[in-house]
């Protein structure tokens, strides 16, 4: 099946993280394609006997140019026109201009302005090369989502570890120094993936690439979810943040989160290259903001908490120390990591030389990481803060970061700074899912594995669909989880680690059929990496499953099935478009490859009207144009002497209500002339839909070989809401004619 | 103006209650009409010779009879073909049978089925005479809305009253006879008018026939609202006599209401016919109970009253009687006449001689209403009943009929009985106006005043549009007054009595007109009864406006605006339709009337793009076929051959995101064989819709003589959710050179 389609895998070269390219929007022909195609324009030929007799000498100068008064009438829509002498006097090329995207409808003229003052004036293609990044700015930039998560991520292993009590919140050293081995390993392990991927190696470009397509699915659902949850679990947090401070805001949780995603949603909708200055500071704030508490704070020590923490509400409810809980701790503390890929993700977004850049920021971002979760873990247990207590205040929650900022500092601008640059910092990682998510979606849509709408790049060379389908899922999973942070972490570590797990396995596999230069070494490093994940994997998914893991789990299995029957639609559909040789002739030629004919017998077989639809050529086709008119008027006769005009047989048709109607209605034709044959249907019932639609599926099958042209006169109104005072017969008729085989459907249009 | 169109009055004979002939549906030519397609079709002949030329022989049989295959593909939809010798070889007519409605596709078919069981089989056209009704089948099934009002108007009239305490009490008597006085007035002037219309003469007809449109209009708004507050009014007060029997109903009185109104619309959407003979019983229950309750009440005197009623609550709230007080309990008392047009509406639904069984069953019914209403004022009087009694078991109102059958009947199977008979005849009240709602609206249609929907008869012979918006804005309405009757009544009598006033003007100006024999009687009598509605009308406008009058006036006033914008929407469409000589020739002919020529030289002033669409001839079009091609494939080939057989010129356009892409395209191209013009767009920003639709309207300022077919291949998934999966460019495409003149859309279905 696959060689009838477009392939999945491609080269590699192919593989950047950029846009797709050209390819996508028209796939390359294959030879075999292309030969068909050659013998079919033979067969054009053939058949005229002159080649270029379909060639007709066109009413209009195609390229437009030679049209004097026509920026006299309005604004000219092309305004550049570049005239390409390539392969023949016709072939021209005329490059529209920005303005020519400006729709032509008052609804659509007005949507362009208003998305034009949202999102600002529309990139061109070529405007993609520049978007290249500094290490000092792609490290805040890609690091955002790993370092912000140190405002959650010990917090929620705490809140795990408080059920156990003082016995369990023993294990906090030890779980900590656990996750922080993780992280070094496992960016070890993205080292040598940056190093093989230098134009971009996510998790599922190297896992379907060195496992296969399912895997890499499996990865790229991981992914998605895990980005879907970045934007919902970062959100929660930053405005835990804001909330921590002026609990007064604290019941307006869930309208700020989703607010701060419609935010979100419009400036990504601009595209990242303002971000990226933009976004730089935010992140440096944070860095600075968080060395400063964990240096002051270890500082002044214990004695320096002027206010003691009050009892955590949770101490009386202490259950058993288990292993259950303990993998609990482990998996919600391991949320630290998440963000980890970005950077192997972005490696063609540095400047050159891109895979050395990109790893040195990669070490610099997991070194920063490790002291800063360290340097947190150390003071929270010198300060003995524990997660879910009340806020001073009374109302709503105050996080950890919160407490150990408002011990360290009290309450003056400097806590105001680090819960500033704390919720600044976890917008930016909400951020940086928007845009991982639709690169990955847009990957998989290049492998047809997801709608192609998730191809198309808006005006602003963001994917605008991908962008917009991220908005809506967050903001629905922060609403249901009503915007807490500690319910959304369960879900979260699953996709990630599954992710993780699949890459790293993936470049395990890849150096193994490599076996290049220190491949027994890289290969060594990546496989502690996937065990280390899977670990937190299974330790996250059965420690969590009842929590909410099995949520993310769910999403990753119908993302999963949903990808591969979006698959096989596009290959159904693409072995049906693709161009074979001549019907009739297919017994005897041998240009047609076993596969291809395969695919046409399947298709064939399990659909008998697809294979009517099969001319090629004009003399294929047999024509009959039938005009359903309802009365006599301009509309009806302009359609009838438009019908005439292309010289093929037409049949007027008239649905009469009553006999005696019919009679008038064929007293009229006599008086016009009887220029054209005339049969009228009498519906009783005074449906008008039906009755056609029958009568035209009974002349199909009457001569299956013809191509019946429906001519349907369309009056037209200026304001929609007048067409509320039409019958709309065009439309309807459209509508029930558009599923039968071989029916051509045109309208008419008389503009009133 | 009007001499362009068709004329707004008509002729009286076809002015019947009955569905519109056939006439709406194919207006009738006008002679001048009929001379300019005669000459339309003669330059047909002249242009090409031979006047035959243009009837190519059909490659079908148009009457689908000598098709034998047929029977054998799936149940035939043609089940009868009748074949008429009358003008031409190829003039048949194949009338459509029952199984010809059924809708082709899966969705239409499940609805086809879903509305055969709830409505039961469509009728024929030829079924609508049967509908002829006996005396004593038309007196309950016309009177139910009218007799039915004593159920809720003594009460409104009390309600009001009991505001000026026992003082106020002492005008009940006074008032009622003022109402008797009138009921007997309006009835006397009503018979007048059902001699003067035997085809039917409501409101609107007579007043638009005798007074102008304007006025018309007027009385039809007024009625229209009329019937929305009789299914408002009827259900509400029908929801409160169960409720006064079984009070814990009394806070699901909207979702009961609406319910209610569910069952009706359902029922009508069936039509009336097993309605007439079902519903004659509930009508002669509740007059029998209403008798039985009066004259058992009379001669129990108030020593029957075994339980006292409770003190008013009211009673302390006790205001002056005033002038505007006295006005106000007339005004709602006289709700009770709301319900009299009905017969005269319905005059030819009676069996011949329709005239006088009509006049005697108007009788009957005026004398019925005028026992009952005098019968349970003097019970009220007698046992000092009062409105707004909280029910015995302390929820929920109890309405003043339900607490005069308790005093009188106790609480036995005779009580339930009268509730429940006044409950059904409230029902068969609300039914009453969806058979009359949707015959006005079908009126003002027929006259282009209200849009052309609501002239369609559904399957089985119910104007379903009508019936649809009806219950929609009665539902409404119901649900935003809480489903309180006294609430509702004060909207109630302004819409009626404005209706009644207009009819009986018209009245006396028919006969000043006609000055028959005994017109100076029948005018005395219409001219009383005009000024004693007006009057009525005066009272209920003035002293209820801001009780609630003012939504009433708001919504006849706004019916009236929309009534004159729809006709004049249609005017222009229809003077733009009208066939007019051929637009070169228009100076040198005489054929051409004065107002035609105007109403051309209208059009042309305010709309210069409609001139350009006045083709009427095959040999006045000018082709050039544009196929906008995304890829090579079967679906671009498929239309490409298509256009190229129609051998008209053909130019091929491709949208490019890219220079390079546009070469790959063009080297496509030169494989197959160049054999039609190509014309590459490059758009840089990715826009597919606007820059194709920028340079089609580029090449119609090009050559505007130009007809531009623009034919696009269109890819149909066979399951509507597939579409997700595809860019479905063909419709966007559609939808944008939608307003374009002269453009012709055609779309090439591939069903894949």
């Amino acid at each position: 099946m696959s060689d009838t389609t477009r392939s999945p895998g491609g080269g590699e070269s192919e593989r950047t993280s950029g846009p797709p390219g050209p390819s996508a929007a028209l796939p390359a022909l294959d030879p075999d394609q292309l030969r068909v195609l050659g013998s079919l324009g033979q067969e054009w030929g053939r058949v005229s006997g002159d080649p270029g007799v379909w060639r007709r000498a066109l009413p209009v100068d195609p390229d437009l140019g030679s049209f004097p008064a026509r920026h006299e009438l309005r604004p000219a829509p092309i305004v550049r026109l570049v005239s390409v002498t390539g392969l023949g006097g016709t072939q021209h090329e005329a490059e529209a201009a920005e303005e020519a995207d400006v729709p032509p409808t008052r609804m659509g003229r007005a949507g362009y302005r208003l998305r034009r003052v949202l999102l600002g004036a529309p990139l061109k293609n070529t405007a993609l090369i520049h978007e290249r990044m500094r290490k000092l700015v792609a490290l805040p930039v890609l690091s955002a989502d790993i370092l912000s998560s140190v405002a959650y991520a010990p917090e929620a292993m705490l809140a795990v570890l408080i059920l156990g009590g003082a016995a369990g919140l023993a294990f906090t050293v030890p779980i900590a120094a656990a996750i922080v081995f993780m992280m070094v390993a496992v960016a070890v392990s993205y080292r040598q993936t940056i190093r093989a991927y230098p134009h971009g190696g996510g998790s599922y470009i190297v896992a379907s690439e060195n496992l296969g397509r399912r895997p890499g699915l499996v990865a790229a659902a991981g992914l998605m979810t895990d980005y879907i949850l970045t934007v919902a679990v970062s959100v929660a947090a930053g405005v835990a943040a804001i909330t921590s401070a002026i609990p007064a805001l604290a019941p307006a949780t869930v309208p700020m989160g989703v607010a701060v995603i419609a935010i979100l949603l419009a400036g990504n909708l601009r595209g990242i290259r303002q971000a990226g200055v933009l976004f730089a500071a935010p992140t440096y704030a944070f860095i600075a903001a968080m060395f400063a508490l964990i240096i002051v704070g270890l500082i002044q020590g214990p004695g320096g908490s002027a206010h003691p923490p009050p009892p955590s509400p949770h101490a009386q409810a202490a259950q058993g120390v288990g292993v259950l809980l303990v993998m609990r701790a482990f998996a919600s503390g391991s949320t630290a990591m998440t963000g980890m890929e970005a950077i192997s993700n972005a490696v063609p977004a540095f400047k050159s030389p891109e895979w050395r850049n990109a790893r040195t920021t990669l070490t610099w971002m997991v070194g920063i990481l490790v002291a800063l979760f360290a340097g947190l873990i150390a003071l929270i247990q010198l300060t003995g803060v524990v997660p879910g207590a009340a806020h001073a205040s009374g109302s709503g929650h105050e996080t950890v970061l919160s407490q150990l900022a408002r011990l360290t500092f009290g309450t003056g601008w400097m806590y105001v700074f680090t819960q500033a640059a704390t919720a600044a910092v976890l917008l930016l990682a909400a951020n940086t899912a928007y845009n991982d998510f639709p690169r990955v979606l847009s990957l998989m849509a290049r492998d047809n594995h997801a709608p192609r709408v998730f191809l198309r790049l808006g005006d602003r060379l963001a994917f605008s669909n991908g962008i917009i389908l991220l908005s809506v899922v967050a903001a629905v999973i922060f609403a249901a989880f009503g915007g807490v942070t500690t319910s959304l972490i369960p879900l979260y570590a699953v996709g990630v680690f599954l992710a993780f797990t699949l890459s790293q396995s993936g470049m395990v596999v890849h150096w193994w059929r490599l076996r290049g230069a220190h491949w027994r070494k890289s290969l060594a490093f990546n496989a502690v990496g996937a065990s280390l994940s899977a670990i937190v994997l299974l330790t996250a998914g059965i420690a969590k499953f009842t929590e909410g893991a099995w949520v993310a789990v769910f999403i990753v299995g119908l993302q999963v099935v949903l990808a591969l029957r979006v698959r096989r639609h596009y290959d159904s559909v693409g072995a049906a478009l693709r161009l074979h040789p001549h019907a009739m002739e297919l017994p005897r030629r041998t240009i047609c490859s076993p596969s291809t004919r395969d695919a046409l017998a399947r298709i064939e077989e399990d659909n008998h009207r697809t294979v009517e639809e099969n001319e090629e050529m004009p003399s294929e086709i047999h024509h009959l144009s039938v005009v359903p008119i309802e009365t006599v008027d301009l509309a009806s006769m302009r359609a009838l002497a438009y019908a005439a005009s292309l010289q093929q047989p037409v049949l007027a048709l008239h649905l009469s209500p009553s006999e005696e109607e019919a009679e008038r209605f064929r007293g009229y034709w006599t008086q016009w002339g009887d220029h054209l044959p005339l049969e009228v249907v009498v519906s009783p019932y005074r449906a008008m839909v039906a009755p056609l639609v029958n009568y035209i599926e009974a002349l199909h099958r009457q001569r299956r070989d013809l191509t019946i042209t429906v001519i349907i006169p369309e009056v037209i109104a200026r304001h929609w809401w007048h067409n509320l005072l039409h019958d709309r017969l065009a439309a309807r008729l459209r509508r029930a004619l558009h599923h039968l085989p071989k029916i051509v459907i045109t309208t008419v249009p008389f503009h009133v």
